[in-house]
Order: C-alpha cells, then sequence, then structure tokens
C-alpha cells in the first residue's frame, strides 16, 4: 500500500496530463495483440508498432487492441492521439495504482478495473491494472505485464464459440470485466483455504505467528476490499449508463457480473467477520492458557506450601517439643500430611480444576 | 461458504450463459411435477419427460412446473428455450450458489431465494436455492433435490382451500415467496432454543468448547444473515414493480412478506447482537475463574510463607539462641503463629476473599 | 423472543389471511367497549356481542370500538366483515407479535404499536399489541388484555375536557398513540433508576452477579428498540401521509407524537451507551481486582522468601560454619533479615504497592 | 438524563396542548425583557406584565421580547394567545427537555435550543432550553432562568453597531442562534483542557479513580452529542427553508453558523474518539503493571527458590551426608548458591525483565 | 485541536463579519505576490501596498494574487473592498481554523482548503489553511505563512508549460487544489513509512513507549482525516456545480482531482484500520509476556517446591526416624528428588512450556 502511496507522490507538481510511468520499470517491450473480427471473419496478430493499428480505427470491424505493458510512454501517447484520447486517461493508464473507476467521454467510455491474481510460490494476493477503452467499433485495453485471464476470451473469439463475435464491442467488453470478476472468486477460494486451515491451527495450536498470521490476512482482506468496493460501483454506473456505446442487450449481461460483484464483496465481507472471529479466538486461548498455567502453579504451591510448613514445625529446634519423642510422632505427621494433601485435592476436584 | 466460492471458480473462462450445473452432482432422476388448474379444473402429475409441460403454456389454466433435481442440465435447456427464457437466467438457475435476486424480463419475472432446514442430526443449516419463474399464465420452480416447504400449498390447491384457485400464477408465486419465509421462523427457532441453552451453560459451566459452539453459532448467524438481507431487497423491489405479471391485490400480500422478512431479518440482528454478548461473558467469565485461582494461590502462600519464615528460624543451628531453651518456647512459637494466620484471615474476609 | 418466533412458527404453512390466535391463551372472556361521541353527544357502554357495535357504523359520530382480548377468534372475523377489513389485516391483529407497522387501504388506515408496561414485581417490561384501525366515523383499537394506558383519554371524552369531543376519529386515533408512546417515558423512567443504582453497584462492589444483570439489561434495552425503532418510522409515514382520513390539524399533532418517538429513542441509545460503559468499567475492575490480590501476594512472597532463605542457610548441618558459634550470630541474622524486609517496604512504597 | 425523562413521565396522560411547566420550580418572579427597534429608533425597557409587549405586534419595528423563566404559566398563556401561536408550541416551550428542533408554522418560525455553560464550581456542563419565535416584525425568544450569551447582542442593538439594527428579525433571530453555538466552542474549550489534563495523568500515574474520571467525561461527551446534532439538522433545514419570514441575505448568515455547528460537531466527535482511546491506555496500562508486579514475584521467587532448596538439602539430618563434614563444604555451598543466583540474573536480563 | 477551539472561542461575542485574525501573530509582513497572465503575456511582481493589484481587476487577462500572512487585516479588508467580497469570506479567511468548505457566490467562488506538510524535525504533520478565491478572471489565494506547494505552477505559468497559459482562472484555480491534494501522497508517505517501522518495532520489541506512539498516529490520523473528508465534498459539489465560472473542460480535471481524494481517504482509511490493528497486536504481545513470565514462574516454583518440602521432611528432628540412619538414605532421598524433578520436566514439555 505505501508503495503505491510513494509512487504517487513522486510524480506531484507535474502539470496534469504528463505522460509518467509511475508503475514498475521493466526491460521486456511492449507486446502489442491487435484482435479483428466481425461475424464472419476474424484476425488476430501480434504487431511491433503501434501504427499498425491505426488503419483499423476506420474499419466497421470490432477491433480489439491489447497493450501489455505500460513502460514505453511514446506508445501510449501515439495510440492516444490517433483515438483522440484526453490527456487525462493517458495519464491514469500509465498510473498503475488507480483505484476501479469509470468514466464516460461521449465518444467513448473509460474503464479502470484491478486484476488479481494468487501468487502460489509466495502466498501473496498480486494485483495487476487493467485500463479498457469502450469505443464506437474498437476496444483498448492496457494491461501492465503479459499474463492474463482473457485466453477463454481469446479462445471464444477464434472459434466463434458462443455470442461474442455476433455482438458489438459493448459485449467484448463486457466479457474481459466478467473474466476479471470471474477470477476474483479463484483468489476468492485460496483465500477460504487459507481461512480454514489457520482456523483449525488457531484450535490445535495456536502459537505467536498465528497471531502474525491473522494479521497479515487481515491486511490483505483490506487490500482485496480496497479493490472490489469500487468495482461494484463502477460496476452499477456502467449499467445504468445511457451512453449509446452500450446496448440493451449488452445491459443485461452487465446486471450478471454486478451480480457477480456483489457476491465478490459479500463473500470478503464474511471472511472479514471470520478473521475478526479469529482474533477473538485467539485473545481468549492466550488467557485460556495462563489459566491453566495458573491452575498448575496453585495446585503444586496450595499442597505443598502447607506441607513444608509443617516440615518446617518439627525441624525446629526447641528443646522442649514433646512430639518429637513420641513413638509415632513422624509417623503421625506423615499421616497429617496426607491428609492435608487429600482434603486439597478433593477441593481442587471440586473446582474442577483437576 | 468456501465451498460455493469453489464451485463458483470452477465455471470461470466459460462464456457467459453456458449451462453447467455447478452444484452437488447427483444420481437419482430429475423429478418434474405438473400442477395446471383454475377455479374449476385441477390437474396433478408427475411427467417423465419435460415436453409433457409444454402444451400447457398456450393454456388460459395456471400452470405450476416444479423441477427437483438440476444435475440433468438438457431438462433446463429444453424448457428454457420452449418458455423463451434468457439464457442468463437458466445459467443462474443452474449455479446455485446465488444470493437472492430478483428481476424482470418483461414477459416474465425472475426470482431467485434461499429455502433453509435445519438438520436436526447435525444440528446445522441447510441451505437450497429455488428459482422461481413467473409468466402470464406459469409459475416455474427449480429446486436442488426433492423435498421442500411447498406441501402446504399443494394440499391447498387440491382442495381448492384459501382463495389460492381464484387467484393467477402470480398468487400462486406469493404463496411459494411465504412458505419459504414463513419456514426461516422455523429455523429460526431451533437458533433461539440453541442460544437460550448456550446462555444457560454459560453461566453454569463455561468450557472452551462452549468458545467453539459460540464461534460456530456466529458463523452460522452470518451465513443466516447474507440469505435474508439481500431476500428483503428482492421483495421490497418486487412490491414496488410495475410489471403487469403482478397484480395489485396480490401487491397487498406481497407488503405481508415482506414484514414477515423484515421480522426475520429483526430477529436474526437480535440473535447477532446476543452472540456477541455471549462472548463478552465468556471473556469475563475466564478472568473471573483466573481471579479465583490467584486468590486461593494468594490466601495459602500469604497464610504459610510467613509461618514457614518463623519455623524456618527455630530450625537455625546458632548456638546461642535463647528461645530454644525457653520452657514454653515451643507453645509460644505455636501461638505467634496462630495469631498471624488469624490476623490474615481477617484481612482476606475484609478484603471479601473468603 | 424465542418465544415470538416459536408462536409465529406454528402457523407455518397455513393459507395467507387464516385467522388463528397466535398469541398467550387466555380464559377470560373478550370485553368489548363502546365509545361514541360527538361534540354534543356522548354515550359509552360495554356491549357483550360484537353485532351491537354494528349500527355505529352508519352514524356520522365518532366510534371507538375496543376489544380487549384477541382469543376469541369469531369476533374479530365478524368485525372485520362488518367494517370491511382486508382478512390480511385480521390476521395481523391476531398474530401478536408483529412489529410496529402503518398501512394505508384507501378506505381506513392500520396502525400497530407495541404497548409497554413495566412489572414492578419481576422487574421486567412486558409488551402488548395494540392495533389500531381508523375509518372515516370509527375507530377499531385491539388489545390482548384487559388493562391499558387509555383510562386518561376516556375521561377526557366523559368530560369533554380538551379538544378531544370537538374533533374527528384522526384526533382520537393520534390521542392513543400519544398515550402510548407518553407511556415510554413512564417505562425508560424506571430503566433510568436500574441503570443509575447499578452504576452505584458497580462502583462499590461489583460481583459476578452485577454482569449478569448488565447482561440482561442489554437484552431489554434491545427489546425496547425493537419496540421504538419501527414505531419512529411508522409515524414518520403517517405525519406524511396524504390519506383524506387525516386532516391537516391532526398532522400538527402526529408532529408532536414524532419529536417524542425521537426522544425515546434518543433515550433508548443513550441507555444502551451506559450500559455498554458499564461492562467496560466492570471488566476493567475485574483487572483491578486481579492487580490487588497480585500486589498482596508479591508483597508478602518477596518479604519472606529471601528471609526464609537465610534462616534455612543458618539451618544447614554443616559442621564448619563459623557463624553458628559467633556470640551475637543470631542477632546479627535478626538484624540482617529486618534490614533486608525494610528495603523492600521501601521498594513497594516508592512503587505505589503499599 | 434520566432526570429529563423523570419529568416528561409526570406529564403523561394530560392532554396534548396542556400547559404544564415541567421544569424545575423557581421562587424568583419572571423577567420580561423587550427590545424595540428599527434603523433610527431603539427601545428597550423590563415589563411587569406581559400585556405591555401587546401593542408592538401591531408596530412596524422589530421587537424582541424576551422571557426569562418559565414558571409562571400564565404569562406563555396569555402571550400564546396575542401572538396566535399554535397550543403544542406552547407546551413544548414549557416542556424544557426538548431536543433542539425546527418548525415552520406559516405565519411565525418556532426554532428550540439548547444553551450550554460550563460550571466552573462543580466541573459540569450546565444546560438550558431556548426556544425561539420568528414572526413578521418580531422575535420571541424564552429562556428557563436569568442569564444568557446574549449581551454582546443587546450591546451591538443599544450601540447600533455591525449591521443588526438595518435588518430584520430574521437576522436578530440568526444572531441569536449565533450567539448559543459561539458558546458551545467555550465549552468545548473546557472540555479540551480537561481531556489534555487527564491524558498527562494517564500517563504519569492512572488510577482507579481515572477510570471513573473517564467514564464521567464520556457521559458528558454522550450528553453533549445529543444537544448538537440535532442542531445541526435544525440550522440545516431552517437555512434551506422557502419560508418567506427569511430573507436570502440571512440565508448566507445561516449557512456560516451551520459551518460553526459541523465544526463543534467535528470536535465533539474527535473528543469522542479521545476519549475511547484513553481507556485503552487505561486499560493497557493496568496489564502492564500487573505485568511488572508479576515480574517482580518471579524474579524474587525464582532466585531465592531453589536456594532455599539447597540450604533445605544441606539441614537434613541423615547420618551419612559426607559434604557436611568436608572442610569447605559451607563455603561451596555459598559459592553455588551464587552461581545459581547470577545465573538466573543473566537470564532475567536477557529476557529484558531487569 | 484543542488550540483551533480556544481561538475559536475568544471570537464569541463579536458581531458577525468582524475581521479579527484568529490565527498565530506573526512579526514578518505580508507578502503580496501578483501573477498576471494570458496565452502571450506574462507578468509576475511581488506588491508592497495591496492597491498595487487593483488595476488588474478590469484587465481581461488571468490574474493571481496570492497574499502570505493573513495578520495585517487591512489588506485583506482592502481586497475585499475592492473585489466586493461578502464579509463573511473574509472573516472565514481570518480564522484559519476552517475545515474545507466551497461556497457559490453568483460572482465568485469561494473554496478553503488545507494546506499540508510533514516537519521533518518534530515528526509532526502541520496544517495551513488555503483560502482560495475564483472570479471570472481572477483567483486570489490567501495563506498564513511564506512557504507553498505552488512553486511548481508558478514555473508552468512562467515557462508557459502545459497548456496553463492557454486556459482560464478556473483552470488555475483547479492546478492550485491539484497542487494541495498532490501533496497529501508525500504527506501520507511518511505516515506509511512510520507505520511500518512502528510495526517492526512491534514484532521485535514492543514497550510501553510503543503504546503511546501508537496513540499518537491514531490522533494525527483522525486529525488527517478531519482535512480529507469534507475536502471530498468540497470537490464533488464544486465539480457539479453549475456556475459559469468553470467551464466544462476544467469539470473533467476536477473530475481527477476529485479520484485523487478518494485515492487519498482510501488510504487514510486503510492506515487508521491498520494502527487499529497495532493495537490488537500490542495488547496480545503483553498478554503473551505476562505469560511467558507466568510460566518461568510457575516451573520454577512447581520443580522446586515438592523437592524442598522432601528436604524439609529429612530436617525434621524426630527421634524416630529411620530413614535417616539408612546407609544410602541420603542417596535415596537424591534419587527421588531427581526423579520428581524429571517428571515435571516431562510434563512442561508436553504442555509445550519449555
Amino acid at each position: 500500500m505505501a508503495k503505491g502511496i510513494r509512487k504517487r507522490s513522486t510524480k506531484a507538481g507535474l502539470p496534469p496530463g504528463t505522460l509518467v510511468h509511475v508503475g514498475e520499470k521493466r526491460a521486456e517491450a511492449v507486446r502489442i495483440t491487435l484482435i479483428d473480427y466481425d461475424e464472419e471473419r476474424f484476425q488476430e496478430k501480434e504487431v511491433t508498432t503501434v501504427e499498425e493499428c491505426f488503419p483499423f480505427k476506420a474499419t466497421p470491424t470490432v477491433t480489439w487492441i491489447n497493450i501489455d505493458g505500460l513502460h514505453q510512454v511514446d506508445i501510449i501517447e501515439k495510440l492516444g492521439k490517433r483515438f483522440e484520447l484526453h490527456p487525462l486517461i493517458l495519464e491514469d493508464v500509465l498510473h498503475t495504482e488507480q483505484r476501479p473507476k469509470y468514466e464516460d467521454f461521449d465518444k467513448y467510455i473509460f474503464i479502470v478495473l484491478r486484476m488479481l491474481g494468487y501468487n502460489e510460490q509466495i502466498q501473496v494476493v498480486e494485483s495487476e491494472q487493467v485500463s479498457l477503452i469502450l469505443g464506437t467499433n474498437f476496444v483498448i485495453s492496457f494491461q501492465e505485464r503479459i499474463g492474463d485471464v482473457f485466453d477463454h476470451i481469446r479462445e471464444r473469439l477464434r472459434n466463434a464459440k458462443g455470442r461474442i463475435r455476433k455482438m458489438g464491442p459493448d459485449y467484448l467488453c463486457y466479457t474481459l470485466m466478467d473474466a476479471i470478476v470471474d477470477n476474483y472468486f479463484a483468489v476468492l477460494e485460496r483465500f477460504g483455504e487459507r481461512i480454514e486451515s489457520m482456523e483449525e491451527e488457531l484450535v490445535t495450536n495456536p502459537t505467536e505467528k498465528t497471531l502474525q498470521q491473522i494479521h497479515t490476512l487481515k491486511r490483505e482482506m483490506l487490500f482485496l476490499r480496497k479493490s472490489v468496493w469500487p468495482l461494484r460501483e463502477v460496476i452499477s454506473v456502467l449499467q445504468r449508463s445511457e451512453s449509446s456505446l452500450i446496448t440493451e442487450s449488452t445491459g443485461i449481461y452487465l446486471r450478471d457480473v454486478y451480480d457477480h460483484t456483489i457476491q465478490v464483496i459479500d463473500t470478503v465481507e464474511s471472511y472479514r467477520d471470520m478473521v475478526s472471529g479469529m482474533l477473538d479466538i485467539y485473545l481468549s486461548s492466550i488467557s485460556n492458557k495462563m489459566n491453566a498455567v495458573m491452575k498448575v502453579l496453585t495446585i503444586i504451591a496450595t499442597i505443598f506450601i502447607p506441607l513444608t510448613f509443617v516440615a518446617g514445625i518439627y525441624g525446629m529446634n526447641f528443646e522442649n517439643m514433646p512430639e518429637l519423642k513420641w513413638r509415632w510422632g513422624y509417623g503421625a505427621v506423615w499421616l497429617v500430611m496426607i491428609v492435608v494433601a487429600a482434603i486439597m485435592m478433593v477441593f481442587f476436584r471440586k473446582k474442577k480444576w483437576l
């Protein structure tokens, strides 16, 4: 989180609309993929210069330009100029710590989403900003790095599976959003598993490390929440939007994505509640443990301190201590001690400490 | 909960509207029951193929098609085609981890509810998704498995009891929803009993298991809440809907269901508050117990440690210890000890530790 | 609370509008009182059959029919038929665990309220459902049992005191609601006293029973809250209602009742905050007590354990222990012990433990 | 708080609009002050009978009638009759435990506020109800007792300082409200000082009394909050009111009062947060203290218990204990003891207990 | 905080619109800077008397008058008279403890913001009120002291960098607001670092000082929050404003500032959550520590108390104690002791206390 802020603050003072990439710098080249289709035709190619995409702006077919990597600012700039995008949009595309948002510029719609992924190696949620621009006959998507959750969509486009090839760019835009939201479920599944295993650990063997883990989980939850709550608003506004770019039939599908988002939010909130509950259990488990320690101490001390006192009595060196000379004195003392100890035991058992 | 998410995530990547049953797979056959009635006539039959239901679409009588079991996707698909249902609806019917929702497609209304049941064996709330489709002259209901809370309604239909046979499909739809909501009270009653018995246990004999049970109860409450809160919205929207499918007279009945839903929510919230209060009591009961343990230890130690010290004094082997030779030395020491112990006792009694 | 739910669940499965009394069954007869008045005339009588009330429906005078006891369902039914009440209303009247609500059926208005009473014997708030039906020239009130807070109103009606005899049924309805809300203040006063006395107890002598009492208070508060929050909404809607049954001049009075309701809610919320604060005090008082116990133990142990050690040293039986033979050995040991004890004392005093 | 409720409940059962003073009874006479002014003229007098004020109702000049003391109900009644005030308003004026409110009766506006004062003697916030009635050419203010925050305003009126003499009664009404709200800052300043001094005490020397004080502060905060939150609403509604009694130029000034109210609320909320934080600090300070006590006990016990054991060994009376006869036996035992104690010390220092 | 209130309360009683500077008094002179520009021309000068600015009101070029220092009330007053500002605005400018606000006076717009700075020396956030007045061809900015975050903007104006010189005063006003909001990120970055370092400290070595620091952080967070929440509202209202002073193209930029503000709020809220989490960790770390202390005490006491008892037994002086005369008596006792200690050890290891 602090990282995002840091990046942001380095940009302070520059005029608005200045294109500076504030995300992680990368060495690899930017990959530009172009997919152009209508119901009959389909064309897919990886282009080397962004200019190759420009002719498609004029064609009536649906064009999907996908940019993987944002560190070559001039590419974004050229694209922005050709597709007449507002400078602030390009700035938002490059500034990769945006919260999800939706903006309607009559001629196109601008959407920022966060694509999540669960890094299994370091057990951490990773997040990438995906910016979508929906125009009359094109969709441009910007991603921070190669690798996404859109492969199923590309496959469907190639095979003309489902209704996707028959529909316009708004439907494409919807499928991209749907894929991103659907992927949230996969991430939540991993969280669910972690929560379950942590709950087991909590019951069987809570340690100080457990607390640390609960805390980490809580923070990740916070992060997840920050990604999904604005998403809900974005999709809600999009769905109710009166933009001519979104056809009525796609509106129904957006309602579906909205439902999924709500479900994601519900789950995140439930998980948060569970994690909070875990903290309560942890704390009362510490108390219970301390209680157990105290009981052991008390039992031992309470039994032996009086006995030691008795032994101390007959260790005194008074000249005139008649008991010391009694024949069964020693035995009697043992008897007294055993009786005292037994009474204590009964007392503890009654108190349910044993 | 994690289960629902898991199911959901397996579907990620498929084109929207793909019909895949994401609930539990079952071996038994799907049961299709058809009830067709108007004020005079009544017909009830279990059909083997879904096609037998199709002719009823054209008749003016009210037709209720009930599907128990969702694992035969082709049945759903055929039904959907014949009744012109949107693919997303069929998808929602099959994906049985939906949150309650309401959607208005001019020609029909789609409602998803959760039917709850309390499994007495394992003392757990069970939940099943019920999807209702209300058309001009039909109601289609989808359930995950055989067994529901609608038997009273079937009985009333058969016997023409109440006003149900005189009314349209919207009234039937209302009675189904009413039956589901009414059943929530039964489930809440079981919860109420568990809470009461747990509160008693909490006062008489709280153990670590009690905490575990409170936690479980809290989670089930969370689950219940997730089912009823959206329900409220669903019924509220339905009631205020301007759909021509819902007559004004049924609107009044929906207002009644709405009131019941509010009452369910109120009760769930009260129970939540009570369960939270139980945690507070549990925690302070642990503290109180530790306090009691400490007091026992302190009383024993505080009485005997000084006495042992006194005994220790006269166990010293100095050659020149005049007290040791006194005639009543030993008796005097006993007297001192008894006085010290008595003072301690008085002190503890004043502090109300005894 | 659980009781209300239990009652409710026994009704599940019956057709809506079925009249079954789900409250406590009673042996005594239902009492029907009829008051009929206008500015000049006044008539009050206890009738034995409900049919005696029917002629008054046609007269232009204001008629107040009060039913005490709901267990004779046929009375309610006849009344409902004659006054053309919707079956769901009669159902709501009989089902005495309703939350306060308001419903506008063009020809009459239906209001459900909870009348509270403080049972001094068992120190518990008791609650009774009062249902009001306001028509063009009548008010019908249903109560669960004989005994209410309306005696002042009857008196005023008899004596033509205040403006009540000059006004219509809406004003009568308002005075009934006002009497119920005013009575809440009396109940809250009792609560205020209990809170005050409990706060004193908390400071002077908190015991485990105190916690139990705080918990009970919290639950009663919860119950009270459930009664008053919906009341606020009811009166708010009623006041803003555009029903022709409510004249403008009565609207101003309703605004007054609304203010009182808000004041009741404010007080309930303040009390809740106070009760929560009491829990905090209770918990920190337990901690403080444990601290005090620990200090006593520590002081005693810390003083005597080293002294006992010293005594133990000179209780050893080594042949070669020169101190034992010193003349002032014994005295010196005593001196050492006293000095050690004094240092400890100074240390504890510095730490403010003594 | 309970007091307000108690007063309120004594009134239950009386017809609405009955004028009964439910505040504190007082012996001193009611003081009526009349100020009449326009841009040129200014007249101020203390009148003995309320009738002397009546002629001013007809004059075009602005008239401010201030009533100090509400226990002579007939004065209020006469005034109400002459100025045609609704009976419920008079009732609200007399019932001095109102929450701030605003009511618009076409011909006049009725405002209830709470004037706060900090009683330095008993360190408590005192509250007084101020009711304002704004008519076309008059303002009537009712106060519970002599003494208010309006002296500056009277001075300004006398000296024709500021724009007050040039403006209408709405501006006068605004200045009265502004004076009341401005005074809240003085009260908050005293709170701020108490919080600061209590925070210092909390760090340097927290005692059980501190907790009591935190609790008291919390309750006073609650009380303050109850006064200012509704105030915000009152001024907000007043500002947006379309009453012809409030000129547009005064509207801008009301916006200013509104800002101040928001600032008061902000401060109250911040103080509440601080007081909550103090409770956390108090509780963890108790824990820290107990920890310190425990450490002392543990250090002493852990060092001396093993040493005492060693001494006990050589206090045994076995005939055959070779060490007892060794020449350096006694010295060796001392050595062992010192080494054991030293190891313990190192251990504690490593644990940072010393 | 208390400071702001104190200042405010000193002003109570003065007529509204009285110009009194309620901020810190300063010795240095007020600095007035004037920048006047359009697309071609640019003029920047520091003026000594405010009258020098007046001619620019009539020119069509954009004029930015910046006042550093508010203690010379007459300057503000003259400026206000010339630019026809409402007296309440001047009052708000001088009263430097305002919360952010926006007011629209047809002919100009008045905006109050808080400019934050992080004082590295004393590790504290410092805040300064910036008041902006946007007219048809001018922007006036008031600051409490010399030094601000606007240098980048001045630079851009001088160099005609970006679109700033081509745009009107609304764009200038936007850039000023943008600079202030951008600077919040820098402040938040410092907070983020402090939180991170504190979290490390919390894990490695929490002391009582840590609690104090968490508390301080929490209070600063509270303060930050009070600055940014109203800011959001200000910008939101500004953005949706229909004032003719704000052109549509600037509206898009305001949307951008709004997004940044939301991001700032999000971060502040996340930080608050983190700081709350730190308190939980701190408290459970205290508990854990106490637990560790208790374990050490219990282990030592539980091992040695029984052994000391055994030693005490054979220190008794009974004449008839056969064990004392056994040859291997002493050795046997040692054996018993070692076995007892070993059993204890195994017990503790099983309990995971060692």
